[in-house]
């Protein structure tokens, strides 16, 4: 045991419960699991609480042109625990902070980390990827001995997950935990997007898409012309075209949030674009996580930002598969779910 | 004849030789026409030098995938010339003042060009009209009384022409003609391109398109990733993309100037643009013609922008096919046509 340690479990595997997915679009099964100790530049967290964002349900529900998820999966990378242990040379955060699991890397070394022009990271690349911390290994086992695979470099559903630290910010403990969670991805992805990609001015037209055609419509009529923003979040080609051919003239600014998953391309008229339009991608909002997280959290604390009402539901994690139902039938924002509550 | 006018020819018709496109991809024909004077709004211009720009090349080229253009015109919009005399309500401008004609239009009272982010004017439309001033008609005739054309609301290559004043910026007379002229219209595109849109900072990696494949495999090398910033000057989407696949992951930023005259669209790899890229487009190189011509022509004073090198060819009005010739044979960048040594 490391004695530098206060956790009695550190160093050794955890025993604990996990959603796991077997079978993709299927309900997820809560099963006994074990969780290895970090190892080096990693941390294990006591998850807390965790919420269901889209992109968990894209990946579960799997279509054939997706790229290949290994199976068994432990799905959730919204979240917010408590560091349980921290592995060698981790010094950013220490046993006992809170902190929230981002998917979005920011290692603090390489050039792009470095600069407040950009948030990805270039020693580490950039994006999704649903699969392994740094080492390409699992720290996810099944009580039989066969691996369980991480899903975006986190894994939430379940009572302890190992994170690289490059994947973690520390966050204050004076925010209500359900908060927290939600700003370790979805709502941090939108607010960053209006404040540090679009820089959306008071008093902006502003155009949250999809909308089809006759919304479109209306749109322009509304606007006078056209949306000064336009943020595209579905991930659809046809609704980021939407979404450009709805920005105003002179200075439109169309922001693409939504991860094209098929691999089609955004097709633009070459002509609109020369007409002061323009068109920016990213991932996160554009958020630096190590910085900027802690903003939107002090902008909370401030009662800057509204956040409390994107929680729409709460859940038991035993009650998870309600979770995923809630998102489907487009009853929830966010449903928070309470690890607590397992037992 | 207008009493508050030293013009001896003011209120009258002028007689002058003009440069005619009758057959489109043909030599210009120099002609006596007759130019009307200014109505409401626009100014008679004594045309002092000229410059042939691709545009004109491209419209007189005439593909049959181009828009129609109207026969006989006078083409050119790149000069600088003296104002001879004035319509009524102008009051931007007086007779003798050294004026700039701009394609790009700054009527200084609508939305956008009030606003420091657009250099569209929304009062009078956008982009290219290779047709009339704001009424319609033309101040352009034959001897024999038929219609003459205008084109892009200017025609340089005549030794008199009428212009709107929404059309008209004027100059500094410290300002050599040579360099004025090439302030009218390509020079202040590009170097406002790097300059308002792009915000290129010293130490940025810039490339300029079109370049092959090759090329485009020698940048990534050479940048490290990518470049900062890409210009696209050409107008083909093929162009564009490689512009854009060649911008740097994080930041990099894609400027479209080129006019793609033939409706394709720009096709953009949907995940790419996520990883912190943008593209925009621009006419005019976003400047407001009103403030930032003169603010280019005093950088050029000052020695901060070196301008001369661009002028590679000088040439007589009478020899004006030659300033054809030497930009098809790629052998000039800006060839200047002198009016006055046509006789």
């Amino acid at each position: 045991m490391n004695n530098k340690s206060a956790s009695p479990k550190a160093g050794k595997v955890i025993r604990c419960k996990a959603a796991i997915c077997r079978i993709p679009g299927k309900p997820l099964v809560i099963e006994e699991i074990e969780v290895e100790p970090p190892k080096a530049w990693e941390i294990r967290i006591k998850i807390l609480c965790t919420s269901l964002c889209h992109s968990d349900v894209t990946f579960w529900k799997s279509s054939t042109d997706l790229p290949k998820l290994p199976l068994p999966v432990i799905f959730g990378h919204e979240a917010v625990g408590v560091v349980e242990s921290v592995g060698e040379y981790v010094e950013e955060v220490k046993e006992r902070d809170l902190v929230l699991p981002i998917f979005h890397r920011d290692c603090g070394e390489c050039r792009d980390c470095k600069s407040s022009k950009s948030n990805t990271c270039s020693k580490f690349g950039r994006g999704y990827r649903p699969n392994m911390p740094r080492d390409g290994t699992s720290r996810f086992r099944e009580l039989k001995g066969d691996v369980i695979h991480h899903f975006l470099n986190i894994s939430s559903f379940t009572e302890y997950s190992v994170v690289d630290i490059t994947h973690v910010v520390k966050i204050t403990p004076h925010i209500p935990l359900g908060i927290a969670c939600l700003l370790s991805c979805g709502v941090s992805t939108g607010v960053g997007a209006a404040w540090k990609v679009a820089g959306v001015e008071v008093g902006s037209t502003v155009a949250i898409f999809g909308l089809g055609a006759v919304g479109l419509a209306v749109i322009k009529e509304m606007t006078d012309g056209g949306a000064d923003y336009c943020f595209e979040c579905i991930g659809l080609t046809s609704v980021m075209n939407d979404a450009f051919n709805s920005s105003r003239e002179g200075w439109g600014k169309t922001v693409i949030l939504g991860v094209e998953m098929h691999g089609s391309p955004i097709s633009l008229n070459s002509i609109e674009i020369l007409k002061g339009r323009s068109v920016c991608g990213t991932y996160f909002g554009g958020l630096k996580p190590r910085s900027d997280i802690a903003t939107l959290a002090q902008k909370y604390l401030d009662k800057e930002l509204n956040l409390g009402e994107f929680i729409t539901h709460e859940v038991s994690f035993h009650d998870i598969n309600k979770a995923f139902d809630l998102l489907l039938e487009g009853k929830s924002l966010r449903c928070i779910i309470w690890m607590d509550k397992l037992i």
